[in-house]
């Protein structure tokens, strides 16, 4: 099947060039469309300056832009007219299967809340990701979303997170961990010690707590947190990743000895940096939203854009809301897990 | 002057034997007393083990153990022979002028918040950790201690981080930063954004929003998040230390050339591991409360032992916890700080 992937021309600090580059390579790699919404003349200046055919793409005028720094909710709000509002509302009328954009996080968060809706169940969308683990991948999921969370919230995006596993990331079912400061199950804040009792009454391979050390470890396949922890435990390890590279070449560069070997190993220390690079790989997946959003990193080239695409394309291909759907109605309605909530007074 | 410093030779996934081993160490380059703290036979077997002067130590028996697993305030309660509580008591009654324990860091907290209490003023205490930046070196706080964080408690941990940076660390109006997710004064959960309302009315040197990718890039001499954030940020850059070093290994054992170089960059790859190893150097202060108390990682060798014994000594010698009281007590208590306390409902 054929796709409509709507791309926001305007979002990301290297929008349009690098966005529109993204969409040259996606069209190039995949049979999807590609809808470009953003402002039409900038948009026409870059078909024009690629020399691209402008038949390639779909164009849908969206003259507002809303800024990295806005605030979301007064961004979406007011800027009726940016390509954020439009895209999603597109998505919204079925006029696009998919909506990818690499601008304002909280303005796409906001966006896809007030004009795509939630499914039907969900109280919060939780963005979650891809990441590199000592034993292949595993995806965390809340990394910004959310950062007033319940206990509801983060047992659903557990339940959202190994469907995501399952159907996406091909893991039988996928064990799902709860990021906290310890291993015990009495360990943590009160919101997060609930979601224990959550998990216990239901078939998710919930797995207890997870110590944030372990989360590139491969422990598990799905690993919950709210956006907040999520977001900063994203961010540190970017920063660790980056200064531990200052601080080799600075070693390394104190010697003669130590210059050659760099020399020698320079191909693998890019090969691993591309590797920790995964926030600039593909997107971000805005779970809980009725509709497919991905949601690519601020700084994303067109590579990360081309790979933004593809995964708002695997997810379409998997129909994973539709699983989404049905577990999340399944299991949040069973009685146990109403008493539970009765109880915990959620 | 000569200290005495208080050691727990119970606490520790190495104890007794890598503790005792640190108080060998810590015998050797400093003048300060050692008294040891802990199961008085297991205490006489390693002086006999290490056929030592016993002449060197006093020691004090303290028969029961916390295990690094048990329920802190339980623990604590029922336990008042352990290693912990006595260490507190005599912190308390000033026949130690320092305790250092790498035990279970939550009945260290709660023993020293119940049994030596809190500086005037201070409304919880806050676990304060050094570490490596692009820059030189910072500090955070809270990395563990407090896990339900209100905005006085974040106020309080940066006017203490201020003087420790101050006076310890050498840095001249320290640069004091709150750990967010955004740059913006508005982002991030309320408790957070109430802060840089308490910060506005001193003459704290606060730089604002910090965002979690700076926390090694020393933009600020003193970071500021709650004890869960902190304690997630720090566990997460030791997994990312970890997890890169082996993906770099992995990379460069693939081919002839690599491993060649990685020959000749080993030593450097060493003092990075060293540099990175920061949660094991040296310990964390426990902030706020009436004494010094230093807790060492769970899985603090010998060096990591003598090192926190240095820090406690360091506290001692620039009677850091006098210039914390002072200044707790004439900003918390100044009329615009009061009021604004008093808008924000706390």
């Amino acid at each position: 099947m054929k796709y409509k992937i709507g791309l926001d021309i305007s979002g990301g600090d290297h929008a349009p060039e690098e966005i529109f580059k993204g969409a040259l390579l996606a069209r190039k790699q995949f049979k999807d469309d590609i809808v470009l919404i953003g402002v039409q003349s900038e948009i026409e200046e870059q078909i024009r300056k690629h020399n691209v055919d402008a038949g390639r793409f779909t164009i849908v005028d969206a003259p507002e832009k809303i800024g990295m720094g806005e605030s979301p909710a007064t961004s979406i709000r007011k800027k009726r007219n940016s390509s954020i509002t439009i895209g999603m509302k597109m998505l919204r009328d079925k006029k696009i299967d998919a909506f990818v954009s690499c601008g304002n996080t909280g303005a796409a968060v906001c966006g896809a809340t007030l004009q795509v809706g939630l499914m039907e169940g969900v109280e919060r969308p939780g963005i979650g990701l891809v990441i590199p683990t000592k034993k292949g991948i595993s995806m965390i999921v809340d990394v910004g979303a959310n950062i007033d969370p319940k206990p509801i919230h983060l047992f659903q995006y557990g339940i959202m997170a190994s469907v995501y596993a399952n159907l996406v990331l091909g893991k039988n079912n996928p064990k799902v961990g709860l990021l906290n400061i310890g291993e015990e199950e009495s360990k943590g804040p009160e919101y997060i010690r609930s979601v224990h009792k959550l998990f216990a009454e239901t078939n998710v391979n919930f797995i207890g707590n997870l110590e944030a050390k372990d989360i590139f470890s491969g422990l598990c396949d799905c690993i919950v947190c709210d956006g907040f922890v999520g977001n900063v435990a994203l961010k540190v390890s970017e920063g660790v990743a980056e200064t531990m590279g200052k601080f080799l070449l600075d070693e390394i560069k104190k010697g003669f000895i130590g210059k050659i070997g760099l020399l020698l190993i320079m191909n693998s220390l890019k090969r691993v940096k591309r590797l920790m690079d995964y926030s600039e790989h593909g997107g971000a997946m805005l779970l809980g939203v009725d509709g497919i959003v991905i949601i690519g990193h601020g700084r994303s080239n067109a590579l990360a854009v081309k790979n933004a695409v593809r995964v708002a394309i695997q997810e379409l291909t998997h129909d994973v809301n539709l699983q989404m759907k049905t577990s999340i109605n399944a299991i949040c309605s069973s009685p146990k897990v109403q008493q539970t909530l009765g109880a915990l007074g959620a």
